[in-house]
């Protein structure tokens, strides 16, 4: 299998940087792409990204820093995904070095917009990646967390399961134990979906409704994640391990999560385009609840909580009343 | 069927008052046996209970009060047992009046501390009370947000699914939505086992670990529930519906929840003498723990979390080693 020096981070967010971090207690030379050039001095020279993640140490000596992405693709064999969902396509466009015979990583955890896939099924279909080349990295896991080294279980997922093994123990140290999975597409869906659901959560607490309600929405959130991915990716799975259940949790209870903050001011009746300007952001969950509706609807998956949450943000339903009609579908 | 007039509540605290607030908005007389006899005065011209979640309105005018539990269980045929399970007995000790023929309906999250029971094999085996007149209101529910009317979902279990209908009627309310079941073993040992994962929770709060460990500890708490019912009382139920895993989140996460905070001291270094003596009170999980773990020993079901706190609560052993072991053991 692949040596350790053979991997890179692609992106500079964040999670991008949690993900350096942890490298760095097991690889030598860690590939790190970023677009900033001036928070690659920085990393050179002050040993953590300015501008995400600031707290956490990132040791510049074993940093192969580049702001030229062809540079990165083509030195490293292992390429781990780190940008927002919504720059990936722009990131791949600037692409000329060729993804042949790489294997992708994804810690995106989101939608392509401009296709309506998750990444796997993205480098897969748009790059002729084969399936066993691709592999995720999730599971509940703020970043800040990593950056203050508290205990944090990652799942790698992979079918070849010496490349989830290899990864595994690059990421893996006395803060982070890793749990391997061959579920690429479940656990990638779950990722996407969590954040829709955390959307949810927002508006609910946005329009006022309290704890005793948010712990049923969460309890069905589980209960229709595990039906969609099940119409998506059918094979046995258990729903309640981290990377599904704890991934939802740890979002969707989360008072700092995007997703949750956007929905929150949803509920509370900002319109769509002034939440988002409001956050100079747009959350992940906007785009994956577009997706998400569409799936279902070809998948005929049973989806009150995604249903719901779309036609507040793409058909302008008024929150309250979709709300109102949702409790009515729940149990 | 009974009719509506035939339910008495007793129990003068927070989820008891709750519920009779509940039953006040479709029932017209309602026994209320409390042991105060100044509470009652004050109920009776305040149309608000003093001492516990004095913020609900109690309508007098549909209460018949009492300080006699045998005045109440000889002119009541529904009686909802709603005390602290610690004082369980000693009120079960006043009664001369006879349980025979009676419905008995538990709102008693815990564990009979003298006999290890749930409260409903403490009924069946103690006083002959048969299996179908047996039932358990549950769900995810804070009494407090009861009194604000917040909506919420409660479930009502009883083998005899007329009377748990008959008592959904009389609960549900625009701001209650209830759902039936007839897992009266399956709800009730849920609703006490999750006080000991509140109490793991609070532990791990108070040692320190972060969110991301939070929600790792709850996804594998609800995978060990399931395995300790499962043992049990085996029958299909589905551990994610809200009754099991709604009831898990809304006291997991809670930061009122008083087997939290009493876990949160532990974890900080107090010792259970010093934790029960600051709150004045022993959490429910204290006891719970204690029988979990004798029948776990019993049914050898896979219980690492509920190990862990027993070897803290009842064996004085370090919380910060014992959860480090226990996080090798978690995924």
């Amino acid at each position: 299998m692949e040596n350790k020096q053979n991997i890179a981070v692609i992106g500079g967010g964040s999670w991008a940087t949690a993900i350096v971090k942890m490298l760095t207690e097991n690889v030598d030379q860690i590939g790190w792409y970023m677009r900033n050039t001036q928070s690659i001095e920085h990393i050179k020279e002050n040993n953590h990204n300015p501008k995400y993640l600031s707290s956490a140490d990132v040791d510049a000596k074993f940093l192969d820093l580049s702001d030229d992405i062809n540079y990165i693709v083509k030195n490293y064999s292992i390429l781990i995904f780190a940008v927002p969902s919504a720059f990936l396509t722009s990131e791949l466009n600037k692409l000329t070095a060729s993804l042949d015979g790489k294997t992708i990583f994804s810690a995106i955890k989101g939608i392509v917009p401009e296709t309506g896939l998750i990444i796997g099924e993205h480098f897969n279909e748009e790059f002729n990646i084969p399936l066993e080349n691709i592999g995720v990295i999730t599971g509940p896991c703020h970043a800040e967390e990593v950056a203050m080294e508290r205990l944090s279980y990652l799942t790698i997922a992979c079918i070849d399961e010496d490349k989830a093994k290899f990864m595994a123990k690059a990421i893996e140290s006395w803060y982070i134990k890793v749990k391997i999975s061959d579920d690429i597409i479940g656990t990638e869906y779950a990722a996407m979906l969590k954040n829709i659901y955390a959307v949810a959560a927002g508006i609910a607490h946005g329009l006022g409704y309290g704890d005793n309600f948010q712990s049923v929405l969460m309890s069905n959130a589980i209960r229709e994640m595990k039906r969609f991915i099940k119409k998506v990716h059918k094979m046995k799975r258990n729903i309640n391990n981290s990377a599904y259940l704890g991934d939802l949790l740890v979002t969707g209870y989360s008072v700092f999560s995007r997703n949750r903050m956007f929905g929150n001011m949803i509920g509370k009746g900002y319109t769509v385009i002034s939440a988002q300007h409001e956050m100079s952001m747009i959350a992940e969950g906007y785009y994956a609840t577009k997706s998400a509706y569409k799936i279902k609807q070809e998948n005929k998956a049973k989806t009150p909580i995604i249903d719901t949450v779309y036609s507040i943000l793409y058909e302008n339903k008024n929150p309250k009343k979709e709300f109102k009609k949702l409790t009515d579908k729940l149990d």
